[in-house]
């Protein structure tokens, strides 16, 4: 069991900075995210795309204003927990909280940050028959760890730049790659889509374009995928492992069913803390919602800033808060 | 006159970030400041000084973050009235607004932002007799053109970092400098204290220590100072200028009779959109107050992004606001 003062559910830039502001007051921090990587919707939606509205950055490009958090917070040591979702919350008789994942990780916190941003992001599955079946047993919505499809028979589905990428990349890794898309062209950066281009033309990989996945079959693992071609006909292929690569969404997920107040997805606070209508749990960032919101980074700072002065008191409750600049004070690592 | 969308009172961090946010809706800005430079507290109080808790930024030089915002804003190419105080507020038939200032300048605008900090900075003046007679008439409380004193005779008084930093610098210019100076020791940088007693000593200027401030006369224009020296002789000197530098106070100033509802010298503000008690005014930054408020620049760029989105309806009352990403959709200049 993880111990801390503030467990952080969604480890985006709301969340991240959460942990400085909590660090300035001595308080620690541990973050989960059910993305392999921290940054939210930034690392994982447009991380090479320039922000301009940041104040005192003319622009930034979105990795890298998560990695200049990143550095902003070191001082203050958080834990993270990555590639996990936090499912169950289970309040303790003195007030605290038991955080629980889908992997069994369990946090003990004082309070809850929920950062949530739009939610989990959670894979687009395509409608196929079987597929449910073999999740983790062949079908994977997400490349955690490459060396996993070393010498294996890939297909990879989508035609967006995960999809590209992934296919460039294990091209060197698997035994043989099958990118299979909807479409003749792809919505990916155009020099990923020359390069896949390319690979097919010098037969490393197989291109099988205006195609669509039809269903999967195996025994116990997956073994063979079906779909059906460009001239509409059936075709069957074996394989280790299938990748559809169609794109994640967002979706509130078990958080909804905490008891909390929700308005269209997003969770209510009061704007003079981020407090939610359940003790000692805050929403900060994209999660949350009041008169006035708007869905901006910039704000997700504001809110995080005014919620720790808050979230004080449940940590230290016997002590008083006193107010103060850090040009004047300084960051004092633990 | 001068005509705008918004009139912004007070070119602090807050004041400038609002011309971002605004031109984001197309809408124009104006600022004035009392100060002869832009960056309020920043700028005035600790150019040099990092602050740790812009996000983003683990640390940054208070003046490098006013010029990065500059730097951010210069798409929108606001105007500037600097070194000029806002005392007037006439409100006009159609809702809109003249600002005047203690120069005369004048402003036409449909909304005000307050964004005037701790208020405005005014100069502490010595208690002597006759002072205010001067005012204007030899008697300055700031260096705005240094050329003012070229081949004139200065008295500077005061043990900070301004009375010795104008020291070293008028003593090449100005005919003849004395500094005149309470205590033994000097509270600014020591370097400064170092380069005024080499000044002494080399005959260029006169350091007058432990010696009070007593009175001033003239004939229409100042004279004579008079002082209370170190062994409690009272000294009469001829001079063409007196210049108190005795450090900024900050005043809340003319703003407090305008009709606003004010609590403990802060302007009170719903947070929906950080308009006050008054239609088409808002207060932004250290100026305001609500539940919660923390005095903090990260927290004053919020409060920037949620006002233009209600002030928008009163520059273009016909049009309806749609909420745009500047990743998606950029930052166009107008
Ligand atoms: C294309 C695009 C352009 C944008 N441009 C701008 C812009 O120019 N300026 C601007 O200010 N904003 C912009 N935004 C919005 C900005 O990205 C969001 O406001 C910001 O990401 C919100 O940060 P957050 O930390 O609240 O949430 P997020 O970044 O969404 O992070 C939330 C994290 O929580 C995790 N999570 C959720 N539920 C759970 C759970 N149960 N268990 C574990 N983890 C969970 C998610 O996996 C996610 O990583 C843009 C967004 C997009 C998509
Ligand atoms: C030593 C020190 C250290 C600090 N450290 C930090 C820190 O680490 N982090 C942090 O977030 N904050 C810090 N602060 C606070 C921070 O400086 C303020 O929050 C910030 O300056 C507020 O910005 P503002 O734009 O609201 O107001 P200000 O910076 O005060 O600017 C207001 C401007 O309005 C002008 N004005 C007022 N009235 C009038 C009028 N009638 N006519 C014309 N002009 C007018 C003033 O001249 C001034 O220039 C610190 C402050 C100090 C003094």
């Amino acid at each position: 069991m993880i111990t801390t003062d503030i467990c952080i559910i969604g480890a985006g830039p709301v969340g991240l900075f959460s942990v400085f502001e909590a660090g300035l007051l001595k308080m620690r921090c541990h973050l989960i995210d059910t993305l392999p990587q921290v940054g939210g919707q930034l690392s994982e939606i447009y991380p090479h795309k320039p922000i301009y509205d940041i104040p005192g950055y003319p622009d930034i490009k979105a990795q890298e204003l998560v990695d200049r958090l990143m550095e902003q917070i070191a001082p203050f040591d958080p834990g993270f927990t990555l590639g996990e979702r936090v499912e169950t919350l289970v309040k303790q008789d003195d007030g605290s909280y038991l955080v629980g994942t889908n992997d069994g990780t369990i946090v003990h916190a004082q309070v809850i940050v929920i950062a949530g941003g739009l939610g989990c992001f959670e894979p687009r599955k395509p409608e196929i028959d079987g597929l449910l079946d073999f999740e983790g047993k062949g079908v994977e919505y997400m490349v955690k760890n490459p060396e996993h499809f070393r010498n294996k028979k890939v297909i990879l589905a989508g035609g967006g730049d995960s999809a590209l990428d992934w296919t460039i990349f294990l091209s060197d890794i698997a035994e043989h790659v099958t990118l299979i898309h909807r479409g003749d062209t792809f919505r990916g950066a155009p020099d990923s889509a020359e390069k896949v281009h390319e690979l097919a033309s010098s037969g490393k990989i197989d291109l099988v374009l205006q195609s669509n996945l039809l269903s999967v079959s195996g025994n116990g693992h997956l073994k063979e995928v079906s779909y059906v071609g460009r001239d509409k006909v059936n075709i069957t292929q074996k394989t280790d492992y299938l990748i559809p690569l169609f794109g994640l969404s967002p979706k509130l997920g078990p958080i909804g069913g905490w008891g909390l107040n929700i308005d269209k997805s997003a969770i209510e606070v009061n704007t003079f803390d981020y407090s939610t209508n359940v003790d000692r749990i805050y929403a900060i960032g994209d999660i949350n919602t009041y008169p006035g919101k708007l869905k901006l980074i910039l704000c997700g700072f504001h809110e995080a800033a005014l919620m720790v002065q808050s979230a004080f008191k449940h940590v230290y409750p016997d002590q008083k808060l006193s107010f103060k600049y850090t040009t004047v004070y300084g960051v004092n690592a633990f």
